[in-house]
């Protein structure tokens, strides 16, 4: 470290940028092109064991060789200078591009995929697909044609001044704590901070209890069993509920660990439950591995962990996927074209880039480096976490995707500045919750760094 | 031409792709990298004059050697390579780039610029900009101290759990026939096509229609100017509705040319009238300048035309500028960070695509080509007009930003269907217009081509 972070060029930078927009939220600014593996390097020259990676969105560290090949490709220049619009002049490579990255990965049984720029759009585009789905269901249901007329005359003058039943009364249930990015449709199902969704209009959907659980987990068994009966209780009564208001509830939104909300994780049995009563009241399920799918729980997409049934109904990605998108049955596939549809839809130099993590990750075998280092690095924060009972508490983890949580979000915000300034970035989530996001290049020997550096911090706290 | 398009190649593909994704929006696949120029190639080898240039996005046409050359880059591998989180972590070179390159062309008096994905995502936080900053007004209305307290206890409950006041009852004016993208805050504000809105919850948003002009303008004056009157009697009448309705218009967005609704100009008198009527009812104005920015229309911003009395408060941006965006006025800055912002916040990569393209622009003289090789072009479909008075009418546009209307939408099919066959790809847009949007690099000699063929093809139709 060579100053305090933010140094003063960074100082100096984020006057220049503040001038131009509200930049408030930036934390330093960075010297990519020096920065190299797990290390940032910011524009003093500081060399940052980094941990949080771009919001847990780095796949493989900065500047991988597998990466820069891929990015000096024909290929990917090509790419990058013709950006098509996807939905109706693909290249000649596309469908066997996503044949072979992203169906080659798809969580088990979803067959089909739709790629997006971003994760907030994957789940708008997402919830589109289940109302899509939900309405079908429903006009079948009354005995239409559905082939013959799919949408009558009333559906098509309504929708198109915003009322009923063209725009019908349907909703998504979300859960207290989530994230699901920060568009209209995507806001409405996001509940972590207020700063958030604050002044923003918004629909009147349900909004159920996610479970909090008490740790350490095994010696907590019977109470947190109550949490999650108590939480699919009421997601059980929300739907009644919201039936009765005539505004169903078409699909349930859910994370397999709550990230920015405050790494809230729930057992597979909640999951397993949660996906049964979904289907009881003909809702789709869709999970949202924006933040967890990639790899860095030790498996692509979270929910393998789950044992469900059946395939979720939707898996939305982005981040570490590099592409946004989402997998989806066979049935919640749109009748009609140009619904799911906007101008580029996607950017296939983003299937560039995850074709080639994909490969590291396969030949390397991060995932189960992922385990691996997870396990040692969960392993040593609770041994610091016995050490430190008063700072420290509710470690836990699935690989690399590991928090715990302080006693108070300032505390938090104050070992997070303290360890940046000896030269490890982590990230804050919920109220008073650290959050470890490293990239899949994260080994054992950055383990030990940063257990370190953290067992320092905590001391000069103590 | 080697086959008709979609070839036997284009149809394979389309099967395969059809396999994984729903896929009947695509017209061919196309071979990017022996594409060039104003031709593009598509996977049968049929070299097409393309003046739709994927859906009005690609600015220099294809594999333009400033932007290979831009694309191969030491920076453009790294952007590739390290894509930040924007808002966190901007590179060191960020903020002189946002100055150099999206501020040097920002429309006169915007001087604040946030960069997104997309349109959608770059209308959909625009309109939550007007939210923040209306809410803002009232609270100091009310005597609010907003620096000592932002938000009241009551705005942050309620806000997480979608209700007023947090998630208050205000909404967006927009027009009949806009079309401002697909997720749930901009498709609340899109009225182009059923199929767009079809099954999408939406808000209960005022609508008023936009000025449908008789043709030729010069013939038509004061018809025209009859139609202003009744359009903006409407919007001032919807507001003061909503006003009564309690849910107040906190802006009104409109597009320079409502493109996808079938390419509606309307006068600059129309602009700037509604232009105070926003003014005087305390509502932002938003010009989406999404499809009309970038140059096609002879400069940068299509809303230059107009002649305003002051600057628009916001102006968003995508497609041929490379990046998503938009640029506002000081007063549109949100107050607080970390309520404008997501993960990527837009994506460096492509700012140097725009950076290359602007040198282009500048260095070729492409505003002025824009505005030469519309004037011929319009000129020409003027003279075909005259020719087959019961094929074509309404020949309009601004630089080649060029429409005309078909008696029937089946027709305008059958004739854009045909005109690819004889190797000119154009688009359709509203109900049976006929768009042409070629890249900056279009010039007299495709305009030529493209007449002639144009011409062929309607005497065929005869």
């Amino acid at each position: 470290m060579v100053t305090k972070v933010p140094g003063p060029k960074s100082n100096e930078l984020l006057k220049e940028l503040n001038a131009i927009q509200q930049a408030g939220s930036v934390q330093l600014f960075s010297d990519y092109r020096r920065s190299l593996g797990n290390y940032l390097v910011d524009a003093d020259g500081n060399v940052i064991l980094d941990l949080f990676t771009q919001i847990s969105s780095v796949p493989l560290g900065y500047n991988h060789p597998a990466l820069v090949k891929a990015a000096t490709s024909p290929e990917a220049v090509s790419a990058m200078v013709n950006r098509p619009a996807l939905g109706m002049f693909p290249g000649a490579e596309w469908p066997s591009k996503l044949k072979s990255v992203l169906l080659d990965v798809a969580p088990v049984g979803l067959k089909q995929v739709t790629t997006m720029a971003c994760g907030s759009c994957s789940n708008e585009n997402a919830y589109k697909g289940i109302f899509f789905w939900y309405r079908l269901k429903q006009r079948k249901e009354q005995g239409v044609d559905v082939d013959k007329t799919p949408f009558s005359q009333e559906d098509m003058d309504s929708c198109m001044v915003n009322q009923p039943p063209g725009a019908p009364k349907l909703s998504i249930l979300s859960f207290k704590g989530a994230f699901h990015g920060r568009t209209f449709g995507a806001l409405a199902t996001t509940h972590s901070k207020p700063i958030h969704k604050m002044d923003v209009p918004s629909f009147d959907w349900p909004i159920a209890p996610f479970p909090l659980y008490k740790y350490p987990l095994h010696e907590n068994a019977a109470e947190n069993k109550k949490e999650d009966d108590r939480c699919l209780e009421q997601v059980e009564s929300l739907m009644e509920d919201w039936k009765n208001k005539k505004m169903p509830v078409a699909g349930i939104v859910v994370e397999p660990i709550q990230s920015e909300g405050g790494d809230h994780h729930a057992s597979p049995e909640f999951f397993q439950r949660l996906q049964a009563i979904a289907k009881k009241n003909g809702a789709a399920l869709l999970i949202d591995e924006v933040q967890t799918g990639g790899g860095s729980t030790g498996k692509i997409w979270c929910h393998e962990y789950f044992n469900l049934d059946s395939p979720p109904d939707i898996v939305t990605f982005s981040k570490k996927m590099s592409t946004g998108g989402f997998y989806h049955t066979a049935e919640m596939r749109p009748q009609q074209s140009y619904r799911i549809f906007n101008t580029w839809m996607g950017d296939p130099s983003k299937l560039l880039v995850l074709e080639s993590v994909l490969g590291v990750i396969k030949k390397d075998k991060l995932l189960e480096n992922a385990q691996v280092t997870g396990e040692m690095t969960l392993k040593g924060i609770e041994e610091l976490q016995n050490e430190f009972p008063h700072l420290l508490s509710a470690a836990r983890g699935r690989g690399t995707f590991i928090a715990m949580n302080c006693p108070t979000g300032r505390l938090r915000d104050d070992i997070l500045s303290r360890l940046r300034n000896k030269g490890v970035q982590l990230g804050g989530c919920g109220d008073s919750a650290i959050r470890m996001r490293p990239s899949l290049v994260y080994q054992p020997h950055h383990a030990n760094i940063f257990l370190d550096k953290f067992r320092e911090v905590l001391k000069e706290t103590n």
